[in-house]
């Protein structure tokens, strides 16, 4: 059985009709409302789709195997840094709202993973409001935290390891749920595009992670890093003799796996680099599909997001590690899985 | 016959999810399309809409008997402050080209007014290609301006009267079109709605015009102030004092004679007062149908923006002036309006 | 009998020598004193002004036959945005108490309104003191209130809707008196004059009022807004279909009437716009006397501020509105006019 | 015979009053005119000031034995930071002006210092057209530059060593009329008064002006700092030991030398001081009267700005350089005093 | 015997190097540690230097017959004003550690006066706990205060008169231990260097304190201001009429004497014209020796910071007043001296 | 042969007092100089250093078989953004020197790579003097290029695949020298230190640099990429999908294969990666030696940074692929290598 933790749900057009007129409107309209059907809701993971391959979202769980998908607002669209901060908490309502509904039309298909409303002139703690309405209410299992909510406009906000962010870590906590840590948009000045800008904060904040006190103030919190953690697996070597000079804290490796990975990569030596570098026991597997990989690699005729075929070829990992890695991990970390 | 200066293209919800896409990855995914197919546009045209009471956009025309409608994107859409300015030039050519389709969809019911990629990081001059683009390749018969490109953001540019706008007077003169003077969105920190901000912008930038060198250099310019001047017909007034100290300009009813204005007032007292104000010689018929007047008066019955029917009422209104006033001005200032 | 509620000093000119002084020693100077006489302050009432049409102030009224009038600052004189906060304070001082001892030079001819010394850089609470001193121990019966005290620079403060506002208006509703909207400077970058940017305060202000819990939180707090409401009569009708989304508010014209507005408009056809628009139970007369309509109409050879003939040119109206307008709305929303 | 080369003209009320209205208006009524009469004009600089102690500006100098007064504007109203720059000109103008005035109406007794129109937005080039107005339209002998036209505001526009002050420099040597140096006012979020504000930019720009290029590019240059050049004569021990380093531009002293300086200080050690400092004959007798000065030495009964009287108790002092400073300096650097 | 109060720390060459380091890696390396022998920091003060004419800190000491110095951070290069905050906590902490050394190594020679970690982004409560170690812990017996913890750039902190500098002066009274106010560093966009900036500072902060509440709110504070007050004392009769205004606070030089000054000027006509003014009884010897003086002037022979010498000189100075300066005054002044 | 491309030079400590003079006066003591003496230089290579695990450079290159090593300046120490610009300049010049004095004394084991005077106020053009400098006198082989002068403050100049670069590339171009791409410092409010800065540049701009026009425009540029790559190699896969749209353009393996990269990573599976990737024929062999890896592993007893050792490890490599790696490949990049 493979369980997918990281991915994005394919939304009617209608979100994003929504979107662009809250940003044109700026509120004058009031909240207003997606106004999706059932029908569409459906279509939207049924149709064939243009940008990830010609097929639905739907044939390529089926076409992977995928059994069961942790559903998250696609991350790119969440304008978290676009003001007021009133229509941040109204589209990620509404797109949890959708999320909601696809897992009730698919039951046992999907569970929710909860977008926050991080607008950054809002105090942490009013994010929380919402996840506790998606684990309360929708059943949700977990949430996406977006470690920049200024999208790469300046001065950012303090990293993950800051207290900052404890209002947060709190109520993961407390609701026993895991964040899955992955930015939203990047807007200039920044230079980069909003798909690189996720491996700079992957980057950036789990060395901020585990250079804190996060962990002896959060024992149980619950975190993972997207995309096999941004440059810190390939570069770790980098980072362990500095680790050296603070024994009691471990090496870098031991503090490497305080967090948990997505497999979240789409060529076989990269996946093999991190799972020797953290281990099996702190990866999920988390495909992003259908989403930026979700093109065939002409070379090979895969799918490059086919990341469950990768795992297959890498020879030396045992049944169970596999097993693991597809599953058990993921029941492990996330309650409600098994409902 | 009607011929209705004022109105915005009903595009299908694809062009909205256009632009949710572009400042979702803010130029990333490549420039893109809309990809809307003849029948999407027709039906977005032909298909009844919740946002305008129920009945579609031809239905408004067919019931209020325009005859000829000249279409300009949906200003509060524009978006011109977005970065990178890619972005605006991107949707707004996108915009215009289903203005056209609409145009060519509908033989003789549509002119085009195109919208202009007014990104303040860029020199007027760059926008000018899409003036001539427009006119020159499409047919279309004029220009909609927005005299804040920051949308609401500070500091503001120079307003209308200033010579920074001397690019676009001069190509506008060049090809021997009109524009409607229009705002576009507007942003926090601005306190104001889009909508009331059309109204402060047009008060702004109506008088910033009179009192400027403006018509001394662009003796043709041809400008439409919209919903008949914002505030200044009302508060004419005011200004008619301090006119008398430069006599040689004319008194302040001789400089706003500079100017046109449109009709879209939605009560009968608005509208007298324009026409009182300013002659019927100088008012365009203009509906912004459908648009933020679509709405049923539940006192009367009739349609906010059945403009049409606040004029048949005015009493005092001769036969020629109504008629030049619903038809005749708007072929004298706009080209192409017969063919 | 006319009362006219809103008019400004006029101040001898060692009040803006006062003014000066300040903005160039800024405080090092410490507060000093405007050191006028009582026969100057009576002289800048009785002798012509070459700004006012070559007659005095008191000519004005008798002219127009204007029996009390309210006296405020004049507000483009105000300098709310200047700093340090003291200047502001000082000269809002010197202001009012200048206002005073014309109020006592002319028993039963004038009423003080109190500026306010609404520094951007002091809370909002500070200001009231001066509210306080001045109908407490002056008598005044009134306030004038400036929605911009940033004077057209950026970011503004928030609209007169927001909680930011509720110092002053819990002290308003204490003492029991009601305040003019009026804005005050203009500075760059702000694009329009003083002039220009009272009627664009009137109109966001207007609209963010009456769309604003301020009403319900403050039922019986009296707003006047000047100038007849900046645009908003003129253009209510594009503002009534929205006002349709909320029935339980009442219509738009439900709204606008939980304001007061005043007379000081210079046109008839304005004039009667507003009183259709609003209800002639809801307008005072105010002229602004002598002010920026004290020039003679050349085509009539009338006042441009004489608005009480433009109001008996009115025929439509009845003998008690016309008493109501003039006389009565003004005794029953001030108190203090009868002692 | 006494030259003072150092004071500022006592203007009608008049003049203030213009300012408060630019600062009021900013620019919106127009130019206007200060409007004094030629017998206020007289009054002003004849009827006792309580700012001054009780006598009038003609009166001092008589007192005083001042036979001819080099006037300049009063520099704290300068208000060369005053947005827009159109305000600024129109001030220096109208300041210029009234000192033109006061120079006619008393043939033989003064001699006009220029202000600078030196808004921070115009080039330096756009103030020099005002510097030739006055040299050769009006006759005066010099000019008056204030090294911080942002007033205290930051960022500071270069230090009078910098190439950005060459225009103004080009202009002095080619008319051949020194310059005063004096600042103007000062303002937040500066933390002095405008008083400590001339000493402190007498302290920068002196050793900037010292340790420049500039007269090695215009050898023929005249510059006098006020107030006795700051804190550099007390304090010129400090700068001594670095001058060491470059011998070939000369000792401290030697640079010192380069410029002239004024002896509006107030205590006679600090005259001796400064003579003794940087010699008498680069020193020009300058009073500032009627000034800051201006008031009674209760211990010695003397005005504290009876420079003269220090000058003659300085016992060392030989008779020529006793002339010198009193006179013949003056009419070596000036031209134009014995017209 | 001579006691010298105004005097910096030759430290070994491996602070300068922390310094670097700490600004290279801003914390990234941690605290790490200066590093230096006690050789090294024996060799700092007993080797010749290039910088201070060729012989050591003890040799200029011996030379000048100064018996016991106290030695505070050398001020330039203090760098408040660097970012993280932990950088200036750390430096300032590692250079007290030094002259706490220093002044181990040599028994009865020097005594510590503390720098403090004045970073602009703590409170000035947060500076005070480095100030009770040095005292508490390492007999230290004052501190150094810098009035412009910004290091020229803009907007200042407010000077010392405010409210803002209150918790230093709680902790200084409680310690009863005397500050000596010196700026540190001085960087763009200021244009004066760090050398002239200390002059400005003095300039400001004098006359700030002088005018304040300060010495009313703590009568025992004990301040010296450096290098003789800047420009005060030169331009004392500048001030003297303002002071007159508020008699009770007394003359100006009243006022000056509620603060001490040192004797740090290295012209034998400013240090008379300094004792004149503030009185031998409020001077404290200070040479900053080594330092800026340390250079022979070649005229004379002498060093200029041969202060003692240019005391020596001073004829009308009576023998108890030279003992007073030399000695007296200080061991009054600070605790501890006589240990 | 073992050539090592990527080092920094170990200077002696009076290189950081230099840096840490400059950043206390910030040029107000003139360029002045590092003042090192040659027995100083060598000592600083060949004495032990406990940053660099207790033995000296040389020991390390020793130890590590490097015959020759291209040395630049060490990146964290370079102050780019540091104010005002003369700084940046006096210090790279100083830090170049030293290098080539480094290269003298060690004839044929040390080659020069010269740092950039890239202070973000001055024009790119003006960065490239020194360049000629170095190349064209000292006989360097090549730079060290920084793309981000600002060091993490905000805004960020544009990233390598702008134009912005140009006047570097085509400087680097004519004289035909490589640039080894590698950032310096990183300061607030960057959240990231410099060492992971590096990271988060090398990840932005290898892309930047991949899917821009540069390689078009300067087909021989030769840029190298530092820490093999930042995250690129590793998240290769997310990045080729979009490759396929370009297809002109190729794979975006054929992208990456426009630049080089170093070896410089501390463990064999990034080692093995990158190899794998990019290709060995575009790999060189840099250590960073001594540097942040000069610690040794305790799992292994290996210093961390034996690069070398790792790649003996990797049984995969011909013989040919590891001469390249380790010799031929840099003698193929750098000219002057074979003198």
């Amino acid at each position: 059985m493979i369980i997918d933790i990281h991915a994005h749900v394919s939304a009617p057009i209608e979100l994003a009709a929504y979107k662009a007129s809250l940003l044109s409107h700026r509120g004058a309209h009031g909240r207003g409302k997606v106004g999706a059907s059932d029908d569409q809701i459906r279509a939207a993971m049924e149709e064939p789709s243009r940008f990830f391959g010609g097929i639905s979202h739907l044939a390529h769980l089926d076409d992977a195997g995928i059994d069961l998908q942790v559903l998250s607002p696609r991350p790119f669209q969440a304008m978290h840094s676009e003001e007021p901060a009133k229509l941040v908490r109204w589209y990620t309502e509404e797109t949890n709202d959708i999320i909601h509904r696809v897992c009730q039309a698919y039951p046992g298909r999907f569970r929710g993973m909860a977008g926050l409303p991080q607008s950054p002139s809002l105090d942490p703690r009013e994010w929380t409001h919402e996840l506790r309405r998606c684990v309360g209410e929708l059943g949700f299992v977990g949430a996406m935290l977006n470690p920049d909510p200024m999208e790469g406009t300046s001065p950012p906000k303090p990293p993950l390891g800051d207290r900052y962010w404890y209002p947060v870590y709190e109520v993961l906590c407390e609701l026993d749920v895991p964040a899955l840590v992955h930015s939203a948009g990047c807007r200039p000045p920044a230079r980069e595009s909003y798909s690189l800008h996720f491996i700079v904060e992957e980057t950036i904040n789990t060395i901020s992670l585990i250079n804190s006190q996060v962990f002896k103030d959060f024992p149980d919190l619950k975190l993972i890093m997207s995309h096999g953690g941004g440059a810190v697996p390939y570069q770790a070597g980098r980072f362990m003799p500095g680790a050296l000079r603070r024994p009691e804290d471990g090496t870098f490796t031991d503090r490497l796996r305080r967090l948990y990975f997505d497999s979240c990569l789409y060529t076989q030596d990269a996946l093999e680099l991190l799972l020797r570098t953290v281990g099996a026991d702190r990866c999920l597997f988390g495909s992003e599909k259908p989403g930026t990989g979700s093109a065939r690699n002409p070379e090979t005729g895969r799918w490059f997001d086919d990341i469950h075929l990768l795992i297959e070829d890498i020879g030396w990992l045992s049944g169970d590690e596999r097993a693991d890695l597809l599953e058990n991990n993921a029941r492990k970390l996330f309650g409600g899985l098994d409902d």
